[in-house]
């Protein structure tokens, strides 16, 4: 068993899914995986996100440390986000079920458009 | 967009903890991983779970092909589950993610035990 942030796991393979629990984490991981990025740019690369929601998800992945927030000390003040460690691995992870999913998805004969 | 078993997945690295999406199923691929198995012995090994639920969840994990059901052609038959090329394959994927998560929590200092 391992307690982690609050809450219980079973087994730790449970962990990944469960920090990236919703599409828009996994996106904003995405588009830091090249560099870091400013909200606005941020926005930018995900038109289809409110803002209200972009912060929240932003809190959420810098709490779990797979994210950075940097504030650069200028006026008016710049922020950043980039990946920490666990973010850039946690993506290799990501990378890899994602190609077992394709593999899986043609040799079943799924419809991939 | 990926339409498979009649769901839609917008990214196929949603697909691994789609179709082992208990910890029931996670622990039928995990006890078939070394040899073939009977329910019977399958039992043994999940002491806790109901032969129902253990019906439901091998029937579950062979309509998705992780799983082959074989039939001896004995009297009485003898019925035998092991891995497909695909569970075998997923299995190696989830132990990169319990991986990942024992030491994503190990440096988070999470309490284990």
């Amino acid at each position: 068993m391992i307690e982690l942030n609050g809450k219980e796991y079973e087994c730790p393979s449970k962990i990944p899914m469960d920090l990236v629990d919703d599409k828009w984490k996994f996106l904003i991981l995405w588009n830091l995986a090249t560099k870091p990025l400013r909200v606005s740019e941020l926005t930018q690369k995900m038109p289809d996100i409110s803002q209200r929601t972009l912060s929240r998800k932003l809190k959420a992945l810098e709490e779990v440390s797979l994210v950075h927030r940097v504030v650069f000390p200028e006026v008016p003040p710049k922020v950043e986000y980039s990946l920490t460690i666990h973010g850039e691995r946690l993506l290799e992870v990501f990378e890899i079920m994602s190609k077992w999913g394709e593999k899986y998805a043609k040799e079943m004969g799924a419809k991939i458009y």
